[in-house]
């Protein structure tokens, strides 16, 4: 969570920082982007979709970011770039930096003996930091979170509100973690002894690299002999279950609630889409999309997209589908037997 | 969560108020709801679904609540109504009002400065109520919620334990938010760079109206730039996930699990099943039905009910299902085949 | 969560405690249980599936666990036995001993008039305990959990930081809840009115038997008028949502991301595969096994294996699939049109 930042740049010094080239006023100030819709006077927008190209006309942002094809397409003051979303993107980080909350420990949480927190650290109310737990410099732990025994956090990382770190587990520097999340809860882990489950205990970890963002309630558990591991720049969206001994592949995203079963190797640079879910104990290659809703069984070697869901029809032609589709060893039957009957008749001719 | 009031009503009171017919002794004292077959004397008890009806004949309530056309299928006092299971709401809400811990914020609560917190508001231990925050009258704040800088709470909303609120996200009134939800935490806003992912500022709100219920663990992103919008009287079910710059229509209500992407506008008076998913970007119109476990991919510009899901058939059906499917690019070609060498055959007669 | 016990147990004494059959020394130290890949000296490894004996070979584990058939697969030391993966987890469970707090309440948590906490029970800083609750001997509840009013905690129950059990809800003994997990929170009970959703007061409760595991961010809904049960032995994994006056029976284990619709009755003995998602007010067999990302739309009346989803294809064959669902209509047509024209020429040429 960011809060717009009352300092003002000029358009001019914005290009000097990010590049493009810019047609209109150096001076003009800055203060804040905006959607084309919603941007006033001293706001500056951007257009990444041709789907919002008729907004150029009427936005009433004071400049805009555009690809080279829509140089023209405008008469304000524009910045031409190749990748109007991502110049966006830098702009509003810029623009609008975190708030940190001042270092120290509050007066209301509790520190474990042995637990190392750097002095540029900052731990709110109604936290519980573990015995021999680390915290490195300018870490902040918002109010209601639980770290346990030996948890180490990386310098610069940001735990929100309520979160949950299990014993031993490590966060890497730069990671955001948002509310709720829970990490290193037990893995899923049973074996049947008789009718009943007996539970393994889950003595593994759950490993997290560099700049890794963790979306509200999302749970990674931990290892059940060996870690679970999110490697460097991964970004989970919310509501994501991460099952044990999985292992992140660097720079994947995953959208909300996806689901990874236990053992399963996800590549780098992956995406997988909303609500897709991953089966355990399979290999999923590097630069391999998934599109959203989509079930994966097994292993997927080669890059690509990969998709399995039925988008929604009106209820009475989809009742249509799901009849016909259960009919189908009934329609094969019947062309098989159109075949036979057919090549009978041939013969017959002959 | 509430509990069963001590306070008995007489069957004819319970008329007085909300209409029906009464046929029986209207001096019969009702002092609780309950299902047929847990009915004991002294409970009033309903049938509105005729798959219960056979347990209208076994029932040991005192009185039932039933339909014109159950009218003669039973001896026990009734009331007779058009919408037996409304009924049975208005008089469950009568005889199980919620209860209210008394006004004041707990020794062991955290309200920053400038916070305002009125005086018939309850705050519950353990709580962080952010600078500047406001919180209406009547307000409940159970045990250990967080509610970041600037967040306002209307009037009779009620939170249950361990809801987070980040930074200037606004509630109407009379909200009931349950455990666990977390509202306003980032939304999923990525641009990559050269391979990697960098975040860009959340810098929206999610503005909740009145008359909203959002259920445990259910996550609302705030806003990109603009704000997640959910309108009043909206229902949201359990671990339903709200990406960032959703507009949701009063009077929607979504069952668990439920996924919506960034962007997304659904309409008013819409119903969404339990784990469907909506694309972002897309726009679904008010009065829409969308069912259990669908995907919708595209918008959905006229009301009626919409469908895309599976249902479960033994697993050998299934598997030959799916088989069959994977190969209905060669039953088609077969089918073309045929119909050509029919026609072939035709040419060839005459 | 559970770390390594630093205690070794000689080979011989593993045998004599579990069974099997030993080759080799009995006085090996075993201090951990590894798998093949990660073992070391002193630990003990196990080969449950035919996929890793390729690793039985390399694995540098100072004695293994396998089954009569690979008796001779390898000279290190062994046992061999039956199942095991089941005996991996027996020798697990030997080795990792829970670790529990210190008996007592943490001066920072609060317990309300009337709530009875055991002597050997252990409750952490940041919990809130209700008025009349009951925790039994052993009870461990972590940091930040919030009790209702007269919540009950069966003897040697754990829950984990950040679980919040609403009023009068009941939870047996030897109980593991993990973090984030809501119990109690009302179910989602709406009538309409008007166009308008009239809450309808949830005052039944949970009940879970003894034995059952709770994953993180799981949640279980308080019973509308009956209570929901979860029975003896069950086992919960991570972000599974069950709706009110659900009843899962005895032994039953979900995977994560599971979710059950109000009023299902699921059997005992049964397992639902992650993302399953099973309708409201149907019921489900005893020994049922519904695979992953299935729907189950109605009851099923025996036992067996139910499925109903399609994996991943590579996205344009995936396309070509959906474009051939939606004109399977037209392809029976196709096929009707071909029969009716080869019974009129047969019976043309008779």
């Amino acid at each position: 969570m960011t809060r717009p930042n009352p300092r003002a740049y000029r358009l001019g010094e914005i290009v000097e920082r990010f590049g493009g080239n810019l047609i209109g006023d150096p001076d003009l100030p800055i203060s804040r982007i905006a959607t084309l819709e919603s941007a006033g006077p001293g706001d500056l927008s951007f257009l990444s979709h041709p789907k919002y190209r008729p907004q150029l006309q009427s936005t009433r942002a004071a400049a805009v970011i555009v690809k080279e094809s829509e140089r023209d397409a405008t008469d304000r003051p524009r910045i031409v770039c190749d990748d109007p979303y991502l110049y966006f993107a830098r702009v509003a980080r810029l623009l609008a930096p975190q708030i940190r909350p001042a270092a120290g420990v509050h007066p209301q949480a509790v520190v474990e003996p042995g637990a190392v927190v750097a002095a540029s650290a900052a731990v709110g109310p109604w936290c519980h930091i573990g015995r021999e737990a680390r915290l490195g410099e300018r870490v902040v732990i918002e109010a209601g979170c639980t770290l346990g025994d030996e948890v180490e956090i990386g310098e610069d990382s940001h735990l929100h509100a309520s979160v949950t770190i299990y014993p031993r587990c490590r966060i890497g520097k730069r990671a955001v973690i948002h509310s709720g999340a829970v990490i290193g809860a037990d893995g899923f882990g049973l074996a049947l002894e008789e009718g009943r489950w007996l539970k393994i205990p889950q003595t593994g970890r759950v490993i997290v690299g560099d700049d890794v963002e963790i979306g509200a309630n999302t749970t990674i558990d931990r290892g059940a002999l060996d870690d679970t591991v999110i490697e460097d720049g991964v970004k989970l969206d919310n509501q994501i279950q991460i099952g044990h001994n999985v292992r992140i592949g660097a720079h994947t995203a995953m959208a909300g609630c996806v689901g990874v079963a236990g053992s399963a190797r996800i590549g780098r640079h992956c995406t997988v889409g909303g609500a897709a879910m991953i089966h355990g104990h399979i290999e999923i290659a590097d630069h391999v999309n998934i599109s959203a809703a989509t079930l994966v069984t097994k292993s997927i070697t080669r890059p690509g997209t990969y998709t399995a869901m039925f988008p929604a029809a009106e209820h009475r032609e989809w009742t249509r589908i799901v009849a016909h589709l259960r009919s189908l060893d009934r329609l094969a039957e019947r062309v098989r037997e159109l075949e036979r009957e057919m090549s009978k008749r041939e013969k017959r001719k002959r």
